[in-house]
């Protein structure tokens, strides 16, 4: 498969090829556009339409959980940017197979294909137990708020597993909300702009070694719910900010809602969210 | 399904009724004796089959794969003392269907029934990555040593969740080589012999509140890599030791191999058993 | 007391009703201007003289150890900025009417009231026994220089005790040195500018969840004895700086003064001061 | 007060003459007669009747709040034994006469009179507020559960200022529950025996140097929630435990009343005690 | 020695004599013309020849060996800049004389002269066997990657015991890359600007007491490897950033040499220099 | 050198050739003998006579400063227990020989010789200045209380590093006070029966990977300084305890001089002890 024209022809930029599953997600087509220009080769896959396919890209369809179609999306390819998979809460039988099965399909498949680094997002519902009057460093505990985070913590321990076994690298981007602006109050203490989203990646990209590092997505806001000062090895300093947004949100009285578990957690509404049930 | 005859009848012990699953197992069995004396009925569980039946036991065959077969099992079950699913490295798609969507199966029907508490059989092979010239407490960072390993810290997590979100506990208990005797030099170190073991799931019964707790099962061994005094309020005070074995496998000089991955680290063999290829 | 014509008339800002106590201190009257733009009504209170009265405010003369005043003070009252009591070194006896009795009162009313929310000014002088050779974090171990700082000490442990046990919030403000400007080499690295002052109370009333929290009151200058990283969730980010006014105290050389308690601790003078003895 | 038969006459013994407040009461009682092995003469009071005077003892009914009562009680006094002062949930008028002004008045004249040393029963309640599923070091964040823990947590503070300030060394004893036998099951974790109890008190005064000291008094009993590690310089080792009297509050399950917080904090029944209302 | 005419006239500036060793090399130029501003006298040695000696300066050439020499330079001494010594991997026969004796002259004559605080020119060496991919902050337990980082370490343990014994404070400054530009990509990260450097020793001068501290100097770069948040009481906050020099080593695709230890440590070339044989 | 009749005839025993540093010293007797249970050959050296040689000994008087002579002397050794050097405070220039050079020597060599571990005698002096009120860890930091006790932090640096970059394997053991019994009230805390430290070695030689690790020397004494819980990897379980001498040193009234640091510190005599001046 890898021996495309594309192959023969590409020769200049940093890496050779590029993978990026979930490329036709809000993230994913954030990220597209930035991958030209460090890769010869943008191999892009969702599961949905993936639109118009560039020159220097390779679009398949492929599902992760599809073991053999996943072995030959790895051919070939230098690194991953696997945005793929669940990421909102989901009847469990439904992350099973995208978030469980697809990510060790995809792990599995980038060790025989000997693919050095993947590019994982992972997500603050890993941890989104923790309480809003807390601060979380990398190595906080984990407190997945939904099946969906228990998901992602999965897939931390799956690629911890990959590193130490197999040297594969992995960076884990425990994404906040990545939106063109915060949608709510919460997410002026979680949002991370796009522009912050690209800079994320291209550090966990470029930098040299990674090892198995775990990173919060979030920008530079104003109020902060975690500390990124032992991931400072890789680089990622982010530029923007949501004070901007926060006319759009103004703080009243606390809600005196002592009870409500959405106001508690720094998961929000993902603490109340889960497990649903399977649509039959 | 409960109101049996076992359910008019039993009035006295502690728990009306405890299942057991993973019943036909080396553990299991080592368990199944002790339980009578803690509850009025024991069901007991596997897919293996489960020999002769005692007066107070309800015996069932089940899969844990099996979602509307977990959910009857646990019909009026007070606490659950988990040791069912696959404890060795297996080929993934194994392990998915007995480790990750049988614990979900389980946590989802103890949720709905109404269960309190579950004492889940982890292990130290979700920790099994770290080196054995340290000692790990029961925070210590999850370091995998197999893809079993793996699943035990998703076993860990998701049993996280339910106590964050719904309040069932769990103790995991991570244990280490629980066998009549140790079978080499590593399991002098992180042998539990089956006295230790049975006390252990009675500290784990017994205490009045457990919230979420991780707990390393070994005997007072002479060597240790771990350290449970954050753990000191389950109150297991292991009595045994391995000591009257370590004559069955005399220290040497040091191996010289400090290559061998298997020597390095506390997992020992584990590390290099997996990923298995499945069985077609 | 609450259904003032105030009370019927006002309508529209964040709080209905905000208590300021030590409304005519040095910070009260910088606090005073601002709460205006926060709170429909603004009831002010001290033990001196509190000046002219806005039409929003309801000034009253209490003293904090009268507890029958105390509690009509906290009727009706959504949220408290309590700046009174003591907070010099004083007579023990002094202090124990206004920064113990006084407290207890204040809790108490406002517990009954149902009062959701109490900024409470402690001090640095709670952590004075620090050295000036480290920095301390809002976890660091209590080591009060003075028995001002021993009651402090006690409006920390009170607040924590109506939080755990009521569920009423605190948020305990470490004030450094709050002045026009520096007086001293010291107060270069205690300096909190007054507009930082009310920024920080400013985020500790809007934030929507604050628990029990404490956090260090000191603007962003060069010099830092402390490190608020766990408190980045109330959202201060100091604007301002003593760098400005580092041209008034210039550094020389060290003082060789090495058996000076004075300079040894972050306390500075204060740890000298104490205990006095009481005016007869 | 010093001169009297009784120094002159004192020659043999480590200590000339120790203080023992609350000798009227349960530990008191348990004291008091210990120290006529370690002390010429041992200056006994309370504010009840200390019953029968032996030869070496000098008795006196004192109120500590009574501060030129306390001064003269201090004087040639070598090191106090500070059992005094109120040791249940009460009315906070009563408390802070008893435990802070009381308190303060020992300090203050112990510091004047060149007192080296105070053993000071401090209690678990002043971290009762942690959770029965945690285990507390001597570092531990306060978490009073109680108006009398809340004082406990005032004279750790006031004597750790004491030995900043003035080099008057203090070991704050946070006793469990030291009685005849445990009275609940409970009190199988809190428990201290009598034994134990004097043989801490014994550590405590006799270590060459503690500093400011904290200790948890419990025996060792098979459950803990604490941890003595950090205060192994005193040389405290329990000999007994609540073992033998587990049979009188045996195990059932859990007791399933998820919200009772007497059940899921360290302090028991006091987290829901007070505050209490002043009797009038 | 001291009683020059250089000592009769000057009068006016912080310090009345700074030692400034290794003022001949690299650090040394940047530091000598920084210092006539901050003392009235400057003491510049070095093995090496010094150049033009300003009016304000006392230029000799002393072997750190030399003990009677060490003495003598001490005399009359304020404070002193210790850049002296070996900086890069070297036989250690060489290492002993010039950073172990050397070292060692140094402190004794420097305690015996009453000097109060010397600058003393560490290394990230001391901990350059620490992974890339870690964050050190100033309490990392030492890895030196060479014999020379070794010795940085020795210094580091003789600093502590000065201090410790005698009250003499050290800054041990863990100095980067500090040229005029980064030399390669590593450099990027452990740059040090000779601007922040001259403001890292005027901090550690000036800043009145330091006891005995470490302090990481590397500019404001975008990776970092070092936290310096636990001495923010030195008030260091670098200017200069590596930033303006990226373009000039792009970071590629990872170089995928897993197996080079000089790309996995800090300390980078360093961990395979040493031990080099003697020249003979 | 190895090629010996010894080397013909020896065959059966764990180690081939162990070396014994120091041999003629307190500690070196004490080990002598149990060394010929564990080695075929034991090479015994010295700088001062070793009395009769056993059959089975190679004995040589070796200066470790004669770097020469000691990598003659580590040919054909498997492991050494160096108990060689100075182990009291001393002057400079001798330690520095001793302690400094000759380790130097003695690991060049044995990398060079392929030598899999050393068991270095380090001392508790390493963290001598640490106060009697607190206990050190393994890793607690550095704070040496004389010149010595600076060697021997070298001493840790030095093997270190040699493990971090030649894999060659270290255990520091921080002996306290190992005679055939406590000399004073303090070494009640410090000391290390003769039984006790053979069983040290003993497990630091057969514990098959000990990295580079650190453990306290001291036996199961009442009070203690040290805590070894991250040492567990070791095995070593103390069988002795000063009880049996506590009646020799009766615990009197604290000696009240509060200013003494031989009573404060940990290092007892020994912070007062250097640096002494060298005999001329």
């Amino acid at each position: 498969m890898t021996d495309s024209n594309l192959d023969r022809q590409a020769t200049k930029k940093p890496f050779h090829r590029l993978l990026l599953t979930g490329a036709a997600g809000n993230l994913g087509k954030q990220m597209r556009g930035a991958l030209s220009a460090w890769a010869d080769i943008v191999r892009v896959t969702d599961i949905a339409p993936l639109g118009d396919v560039a020159d220097h890209e390779e679009a398949s369809i492929v599902n992760l959980a599809d073991e053999a179609a996943v072995h030959a999306l790895l051919e070939g390819v230098d690194a991953v940017i696997h945005l793929g998979g669940i990421s909102v809460e989901a009847p469990f039988e439904d992350l099973i197979e995208a978030n469980i099965r697809g990510l060790y399909n995809l792990y599995s498949a980038a060790q025989k294909q000997g693919v050095k680094r993947i590019i994982y997002a992972s997500s603050n519902h890993a941890v989104g137990f923790h309480p809003v009057t807390s601060v979380v460093d990398v190595d906080a505990p984990l407190r997945p708020d939904s099946l969906y985070g228990v998901t992602k913590c999965f897939g931390e321990s799956l690629s911890r597993f990959y590193f130490d076994r197999f040297g594969l690298e992995t960076v884990c981007l425990r994404i906040g909300s990545s939106f063109e602006q915060p949608k709510n109050a919460r997410m002026l203490v979680t949002y991370l702009s796009y522009r912050d989203f690209v800079e994320l990646v291209r550090c966990s990209l470029f930098t040299n070694r990674v090892g198995h590092a775990i990173v919060y997505g979030v920008s530079n806001n104003r109020i902060s719910w975690v500390d990124n000062t032992k991931a400072a090895f890789l680089g990622f300093r982010p530029q923007d900010s949501s004070a901007q947004f926060e006319h759009l949100f103004p703080a009243g009285a606390p809600d005196q809602k002592f009870d409500d578990p959405t106001q508690l957690f720094q998961g929000g509404p993902f603490v109340l969210a889960g497990p649903m049930e399977p649509k039959r």
